[in-house]
């Protein structure tokens, strides 16, 4: 029997301890966070503890012809790390060493398994920081590579993609390469790099990044500012980012919204109870500065900006209740869960377009009967949307009208939750056939077998393979 | 006899006056600025005047089995755009429409031809700019992306490939397709936008780029550091940079560079005599800040730190003296032309590996007997280094020395010239042999055909193809 002789090749190269098999399979390894889980049972779970154990995972599954998928720590919302039937697994929470981390260049580089909040501590007191925050900091850093993760920060900061100099990879024929380094530019051959990153496992395996870090800087205030119609909220952005402000956050809340994450976390934001009547939709505003002084002279401009835009108030939370607000919005995910959400759209649109999709969604809203909950990165024009309706063809019909208006206006299914097994249907239909099949051509370039999270594919159902 | 059949499809698609032959070639139009020029004669140059025409052109090379190079203004440094024997030259200068530019999404969306300067005129009064800046301002959007072109300011702006945001493509079988838009970040298949950027026009040809564009910071200040020593000038670059300031500029000239550049320019830069004496080499640094209050402080703060590390006075230029000597710095080229220079290297490594770079290439600068010119931007690790030496064999084995000695501390050959013809041999040669086949499958699933700026290759010399 194949499977038998697989584990015992996988057993013989990471050791017993490194390699579970049915009945020993640990069920948290078997799915992410996506709200479609599918109960699939893999030939094997492995965990090897360095690259030269990935590449004979990766040798001995070529050599029986076996899929291997790559997981993190399964925060992904997008079914990106699910088993496949007969594939093998490879967990990543093995590998989680600093291997290097200069102060003077600036890189950090990492094994893959390393979670956001472990880099986070490790940085602690050395003046510098991975600026991206997806918010799920058990998220690692290679499901982050992965997804190209982004996260509230993105509007000033940008993605993992902007923040990635550098990978090791093993490529499904067990070899091992290395793209980009801790080198800021380069103009040196086809960046593989940045091919990778985003590919949600299906091109290689990453077993080494190389980080860019900045500065952390020093002087932080957040604002709450309640508007009484998101319009306002969606015009002022723009303006505010033109400034030069930098803002760090812009993050749009509906008011129910913002009321299911108050109560949920008990959250004491001091909004007068006549503003919050008034109040339809939240903006909150993350500034850093370098020096307080110059945080004083921002706020005050940036102040000046939002009252003259219509606020009904600018709220300069103070610390404690900033980082709970922060906090909360990053579980919102588990309110809306909670709540009993069924899909989350995370479309991206020019940021000029993110009103027009919201007011889409209010009108398929009441069209379908049902709540659509909202919040997003205003900012960069990535609108997370809750869909909560329990009909699954009614559902799929709903996420169907709400993607195709984020293409209509020159948006992209995802922003930063990837395509993964979820949104894989809708991808393929919308997408133009001619760029998949350049896709499918660059997959093959990686992994003529298919054998990389073979998941992905290339055109739709029921065409040709 | 085909190519008279190709000139007659040409001239039927493009009309008349958009298709060149010899001998009405325009020399002007079958070289980059490479010091390495080969007179090559092409089949045909040809100048459409739309993505429609692009594709024609693409369709009747397809069928005649002929090659395609892309133009730009031909302001490349590494006889990336040269034609081939048999091959059309596609020139871009005759694409330079801006087709959107949106205030409220900071984008725009253009043709390829568009150059800098053409940009920059057009984005005067909107508040916005384009911010890579890799200072020759003839150059065209299409060829910074071909090249990812660098430049000055990307120690804080980052490099072309950072304000891509999508692509309209024209590939070798003439398919027509869009990759990326106008959003600022997404998960949504592979990033092919970001695989084209930098690839030499080797594996598309670019139509329509979708730029981000970011606001003017008004307040800018340029200061003139001099150091006794280089080691000085690389130690304190990383501490302005943790600082938290954002230098947009922190480029080193070496003494003898900068007077040079005084010279041919006429510089006054007031350094006084005694100084000028001691000074080994310069820093250059420019400030952006988004109002003059912030920029006093800051200048306070950058001047405290240079002087603690070392400088030997902090200069502070006038508005006129700071933009001849980023004129003059961008003029280099251009002197060391005049001078003789025989080859440019622009190798990157991390910044910390800058010193022992610069040393080493001392040290071959003495055992050769020959001058070495260097400046670079130090803030990245893109270091410029001027060879001077007649002979073809010493000056091949002098840029071998110094970029085996790159990438010996974790760099790569190119930070923002690209590879081109000059540098295929040295690359191919230092290149892992995994990476180059990836990279020729990668060619392979764009153009199988090889027709696509066919001067790249995967393999040394004598290799198999």
């Amino acid at each position: 029997m194949t499977s038998e002789v697989v584990r015992r090749e996988l057993v013989a190269a990471l050791g017993e301890a490194a390699v579970m098999t049915a009945p020993g399979l640990a069920l948290d390894d078997l799915h992410d966070e996506s709200l479609h889980r599918h109960a699939v049972e893999p030939l094997a779970v492995v965990r090897p503890s360095s690259t030269a154990e990935v590449a004979s995972v990766a040798r001995i599954a070529a050599r029986h012809g076996v899929a291997l998928v790559p997981r993190g720590s399964g925060t992904g919302l997008s079914g990106a790390a699910e088993p496949v039937p007969g594939g093998i697994v490879v967990c990543f929470d093995a590998m989680k060493r600093i291997l290097r981390l200069d102060p003077a260049d600036q890189v950090a580089v990492v094994q893959p398994g390393l979670t956001l909040r472990e880099l986070g501590d490790a940085l602690a007191g050395t003046g510098l920081r991975y600026p991206v925050y997806p918010g799920e900091m058990s998220g690692s850093i290679g499901g982050n590579v992965n997804t190209n993760a982004g996260g509230m920060r993105a509007v000033r900061h940008g993605v993992t993609r902007h923040h990635v100099l550098g990978l090791e990879l093993v490529l499904a024929d067990a070899t091992v390469l290395r793209c980009g380094g801790a080198v800021m530019k380069s103009s040196s051959g086809y960046d593989v790099t940045q091919l990778v990153i985003g590919s949600e496992g299906t091109l290689a395996l990453v077993t080494e990044v190389t980080l860019k870090l900045a500065p952390v800087l020093t002087s932080c205030a957040t604002m709450l500012v309640p508007f009484e119609n998101l319009a306002s909220v969606c015009q002022v952005v723009p303006r505010l980012i033109a400034t030069g402000l930098s803002p760090s956050i812009t993050e749009y809340v509906d008011a129910p919204t913002l009321r299911a994450l108050a109560a949920a976390s008990s959250l004491e934001l001091g909004v007068a109870p006549q503003v919050a009547e008034r109040a339809a939709a939240y903006l909150i505003v993350l500034l850093e500065t370098r020096t307080d002084g110059q945080m004083d002279a921002d706020l005050a401009s940036a102040s000046a900006l939002l009252e003259e835009a219509g606020a009904l108030d600018v709220y300069v939370l103070g610390e404690h209740a900033a980082s709970q607000l922060i906090e909360a919005r990053e579980r919102l995910f588990w309110v809306s869960r909670d709540e009993g959400v069924r899909d989350i759209i995370d479309v991206v649109v020019p940021r000029s377009a993110v009103p027009s999709l919201l007011d889409a969604s209010r009108e398929i809203s009441r069209r379908y009967g049902t709540r659509i909950g909202g919040c997003g990165h205003v900012g960069d024009g990535n609108v997370h949307l809750s869909v909560f309706v329990d009909d699954d063809e009614r559902r799929q019909s709903i996420v169907r009208e709400l993607l195709r208006l984020g293409l209509a206006v020159g948006g992209q299914i995802s922003g930063e939750h990837g395509i993964g097994r979820d949104k894989q249907d809708y991808y393929l239909e919308m997408t133009d056939p001619a760029l998949l099949t350049l896709q499918g051509r660059l997959k093959d370039a990686f992994d003529p077998e298919g054998r990389m999270n073979p998941f992905r594919r290339f055109t739709p159902r029921g065409g040709d393979a």
